[in-house]
């Protein structure tokens, strides 16, 4: 079947070389033209301009977009002005499930078949597939499947659920049509909401971990500071990287975060060049506004969202605000920062009403 | 290798059948006697009291214990009295870390070699293997290796982690000495809490998917409850079970819990017939307490067990607090409960001033 | 000065009288001709259209709409289009600062001041006064000013700021010009997103107080209930109604807030006939919104309104797939509900591999 | 009546002060001789040592201490050692309400009275009293009452509770005998507990505010960064100071801890000066650790601990993963620090798929 790309980025470039591994043909554009010229290298047709791309597709022709999220909209416009009613256009990438519903709209007056596909695998696609949450006519949706069947990673050797048999239903492929316009992409980003949960489980239990030693540190600021409540209990310098390790087997939180997680501690196990200012991507804010919308309670979703906010330092006139409050009813001083302040800060103030 | 497990039940069970598949001798006892004549009949040396037990083996004895956290004390001081200065007494429950600290210590003094060991698989783990977390002294924690290796899943066809080669390491094969007295366990608890945070994760997705049609809903009850703002961006009927199966594949948050519930929901889809008041194990309890001790913020994992409480009603008086306060300033009356309730509890009221 | 109100439930029909008592001329609409006759009786002008009550004005007008946030669109284009330029159009309902921004683009347009103004005081509001926060052009914030000065409460006899002085300045009679359209209605969301986390805070706070007896109450279940870890410490039945009214004195937590709930305590102690199913009312909502939007993480007001959320089972697929889980992975069993379970839902259980 | 004091610090000094105004007889102790000088000076009877000081008593002796928590146990048992059966010992400090358990138990072997009370009100106490919250056997509270009077604010000009009349309660006199020994330390942790809610809502909320101009901000950096969705709808520069100011009248949210944010910010209105690094006290991780053994949910007052805990960068390690997993998975590298990255950290990146 032939597909058109727009995008080749690492996402969209992976996608067509997975497309075209499996005999799919592949019409490519980029802004970039090295990025066009590559792909023609490896077997595409390539294209100088979006009128040009879709003069090069049989009808009724299917383009993906593969941009960023800023862009689509724009790209979306110039594509659906030189398609066809019939054609379909496919958004790749990470918007709002928003935006689908909106220009979904928009173009099913035209007669352009608007899908919405979110997509999940990252820097491992290529060779493990991609997970993709389709939204749009069933239509459309069913003509473009062998496309997805082969972008899709395939049942591959995991374990079957128990109670399924027969045929592999696509949801075993790795591909899903979700519902109406906009549904792939809400799918997509209540999964990167999930994504952001787990990430901050593991996070938090392995600094926990990475922490179970203060009863030992404290012990070497004795003159200065007032003891940590039961030291003994606090003795265990953890080997993090190990324990990630060996979590991955037969332990409840196997995950491939977790593999992820040992291969980045192996790697480099005090994390040193890290400054931990972690950035989000969009998809974790929507689905806590979504959440807040239909009246659906995730504290841990909203939990992980914020912590990012913080590690970014986004809390600093808050936390100016308590300590101001402190010094307000207690004329309490804030601590000096410095090699003190790390023990200091691990335990608790006493004796001091307020 | 020999060794003699007290406490019979699932897993104490299955560890001693997998023991035994690799040719290990077991001597078992349990305070019920079918249990140990069903395991005497797969090849087990039963034993009819802990000191007959620990007759039967040869030293240095080691002994594991597999039963409920609040026997645990008991058990091993009864299993203490009979033992001699270099046997091994290995707690494999679900112990508070500090009760093996604390055991471990007392236990020093007879020469006694105390183990605990954190042991993950649940209903799985005896064609999966367990996860083992092991504390204590080195003599002891080496001497065990091969019992250990056994239990454990080992290498497995996981991927291995990138920059890892050579001979497999310990925790490669599911197993891994984590440090003195306590250490076992106490990872072991810092596992169960990111534990309940992933599972938080996923369940707070999924309700959130599960209520995706909240725009079609509402417009059933539109008569006498206003609608929910923007319900054209909620219309999405998503089916959890299909979503749950494709995020197995390829996603980032694959993950075992994911496993379990794509089964859960392909057996259920609706999940008919829970109550949804979530018990909770301890381990998630003593995870946030041992994180205020030592000042480590976890947010997401405290969420996460609060969630569990209010699951089962414990957060009932302070909620009717806040119904009570809202009575005081705004004369605001509670809603009444029952269907049109479901509807309109997901939707914000409004226009009145507070 | 002149101010015509359009609505005249509880706190429209109060800030009437109030302005009344000062002096000033009243003009007063609803569609409910008793609410109207009420006030006609008491002083004001009654109208019996939106014409009518316009037609009534002096130029420049004022009109003040108090109406539920979803009436609010449709009033002010009614009212608009009788109105002239130079006019003003007041909004003091709840209402989305969004739709101030997007309205007072609109009316600008045709000369029209729109102002927004967040009015909190409920029920209490015609002794006590109201606060208001507006937004909205100067010059017409400005010709307004002795209406917002007479609705406000005044400097009162509350203690001056430190480092305050001279004349008292506008917030410190209770009313604030905080910024362009929108602003009112944004600082006043703020105040109501503070609300919840004051009122969560508050509650949790006296519902861990409620349940500071656990231990007492265990021991009433031990036959069937492993006890709770050291109920020693939990032995205090605390009187929360004479808790919340000591803290009313002296102490840090002093607040309005408490004082409505030691009132609600004092009347009725256990609370009985509330349900505890806690409605929101939409600034909750908005300002976890915007807090997403501007990356400022508010754990505490998130918290605070996803409480809500559950306490009206919104909570209920995501609970249901936990226990899902447990039953999948650890072959948990749920604890039935009833009398039994209330003591067992306080305590952990122990013993049981995962 | 006749009271002891050890412990001079501003507390200890200002409740001995307070005794005296009102005719009390103090002796007191201090380990600073010049601490002692002062209140002689102000007519109390000094002491030079423990044992001097309980020489000097009438009997029944009642002796309060106010020393800080971590010598409280020592000083206690210095103290009772040389007291009697029949007298009293107060700790009016902030201790654990597990050691009042303790030391309470010890203690009435000897048949010493102890008494644990919570003593709220800070800097300002001298003047506004204390708020008392008293636990110990019914008696000795009965005799020492008089103490507690005077110390407590007294009903003052507080609005009376509806519903309440008659004589003044001690509650509304501003202490309370809340039950057996640890009560009075107990509904004191839960009070502070409490206090870090209330703090961080408005600490959160004003936040917020201060970052509604994101939309200004962000067009100065349009150059290298994209940018805010919505831009439109966060354009207000709001002065925090007044707006603190103002909610001090009529609104909801009123509370002492916002007249010390009005000042605060008032005094300093950006907070220059402070780092945000916001020290804790003991109370609010009782509060948390008492909650978890309950099994009671405190989402939000364990969420406001855990911001001060994240604020002095105990997340660091936790946050360093987060960046680890995001490159392994995504291969996002960190956001650069600096300028550019204040106003890129307000929004979400975009078009990359995870």
């Amino acid at each position: 079947m032939q597909l058109a790309m727009i995008g080749l980025g690492r996402m969209g470039a992976n996608i067509v070389r997975r497309l075209m591994r499996q005999g799919h043909d592949c019409v490519v554009y980029d802004v970039n033209a090295e990025a066009v010229q590559a792909l023609v290298a490896e077997g595409a047709v390539g294209a100088d301009s979006i009128p040009d791309l879709v003069s090069k597709l049989q009808v009724p022709r299917a383009v993906w977009m593969m941009v960023p999220a800023s862009l689509t909209g724009q790209v979306a416009d110039e594509v659906a002005a030189v398609l066809e009613p019939g054609d379909a256009l496919i958004d790749g990438g990470n918007s709002n499930y928003r935006d689908d519903v909106r220009r979904a709209a928009v173009f099913r007056e035209s007669g352009i078949d608007y899908l919405d596909v979110g997509t999940s695998g990252g820097v491992f696609g290529l060779e493990r597939g991609y997970c993709l949450m389709v939204g749009g006519p069933d239509a459309a949706v069913q003509r473009l499947e062998p496309i997805f069947r082969t972008i899709a990673p395939g049942p591959g050797e995991i374990e079957r659920t128990p109670g399924r048999s027969g045929d592999f239903a696509p949801e075993e492929q790795g591909f899903l049509h979700c519902g109406p316009s906009g549904a792939g992409h809400f799918v997509k980003m209540v999964h990167n909401g999930i994504e952001y949960g787990i990430m901050a489980a593991l996070a938090e239990g392995l600094n926990l971990l990475e922490n179970a030693d203060a009863g030992i540190r404290e012990a070497q600021h004795s003159a200065e500071i007032a003891p940590l409540e039961e030291p003994e209990f606090y003795q265990f310098p953890i080997d993090t990287a190990k324990v990630s390790e060996l979590w991955r087997r037969g332990s409840v939180v196997s995950s491939w975060l977790l593999d992820l997680t040992a291969a980045a501690l192996n790697q480099n196990p005090t994390l040193d060049g890290l400054a931990g200012r972690v950035s989000d991507s969009g998809e974790g804010r929507w689905t806590v506004k979504a959440a807040v919308d239909v009246g659906v309670p995730v504290p841990v979703l909203a939990a992980s969202l914020f912590e990012r906010f913080a590690s970014r330092d986004e809390d600093r006139f808050a936390n100016q605000v308590l300590s101001a409050m402190r010094l307000q009813f207690g004329g309490h001083q804030e601590l000096p920062s410095g090699d003190v302040l790390e023990a200091g800060s691990r335990r608790s103030e006493s004796g001091k009403g307020s």
